[in-house]
């Protein structure tokens, strides 16, 4: 996707070797125009595949699920990394690593919004070694829903998780691909 | 807002004389359609007014704010809970206590997206005793951005949230006020 891969040469900032920042437009100032744009790329690489409800995970994934999901007209539901007192107790729950924060977490979503009846597009941010997609594949086969595939903005094609998560035998839509973040330099696929 | 509180009526929970749960279709599962006319509304209420960005804070507001964004035709900021190693070090920082996690917690900007050219709107689900409202001023006031007002889903009538926030200078914009949710029964003002 021309326009997305065109703004991460613009504004997003790599950090050491493996972490690109893009929280000017993505994940803590969000540009809407832009997500909108991905929503409609999401929408184009999925269009022949029934899909009933986007899965996505607290926090950067809701935005940019929330605006694509105006373009498959269903709702987002989002696994919830930290619980309140108003949570369900008869959850589905798996366990993720975080990357970004350096420890192992649960993700749950309540067992009353994911069914077999559900077919279901999860969406996130990044996937690198695809900790968060296969804690969501996880809860979508206890769930016994259908996964429609796993769509994410940008994938870091220098680590496994498409790998690990096509070998769950699901589709992978990444709208950029990064061949290397190294030396500062952010090359594409 | 007549749509918004029938929805209420209809799919929310009263959990003891405090809590309204709305995770069926506002906080876990988000119903995008009617996400789309409280954004249309906000815009109407704060029409008036000129906006540049709308301030959220994470999970729940973050889906909320960003289909608000459409109708603004603004970038979104969300606040942060939870630090990852890709975060800014030079934040605005505030703090909030959590009725639902029942403790206090920090909130986090990066300054890179706040400044004193900004006339912000804030925009969350609930408005309850005004914790997360008031550290989002508060970031707004170091940040010497404009507060272009309040907006908030579902508002708690009876509790101090409102005053709090109004003491502060702010307009505060809900559409739909609790008067009580004692009993299991739901009543608007």
């Amino acid at each position: 996707m021309e326009v997305l891969k065109n703004r991460i040469l613009k504004d997003g900032v790599v950090l050491g070797d493996n972490i690109l920042k893009v929280d000017s437009f993505i994940n803590h100032q969000m540009d809407i125009k832009l997500l909108n744009q991905i929503g409609k790329e999401f929408k184009e690489r999925f269009k022949n595949i029934e899909i009933t409800k986007i899965l996505t995970i607290e926090a950067s994934g809701i935005g940019i699920a929330c605006i694509a999901a105006q373009y498959f007209d269903v709702p987002v539901v989002f696994a919830k990394k930290h619980e309140g007192i108003n949570m369900d107790k008869d959850n589905y729950e798996s366990e993720a690593f975080s990357f970004t924060k350096k420890k192992n977490y649960k993700i749950k979503v309540s067992k009353k919004y994911l069914s077999a009846e559900d077919k279901v597009l999860i969406i996130d941010d990044f996937l690198a070694n695809g900790n968060a997609s296969l804690a969501l594949i996880d809860i979508l086969n206890q769930a016994k829903s259908e996964i429609a595939g796993v769509g994410i903005v940008i994938e870091k094609g220098f680590q496994p998780g498409r790998k690990l998560v096509e070998d769950k035998g699901v589709k992978v839509e990444s709208l950029a691909i990064l061949e290397s973040i190294s030396n500062g330099k952010i090359i594409f696929k």
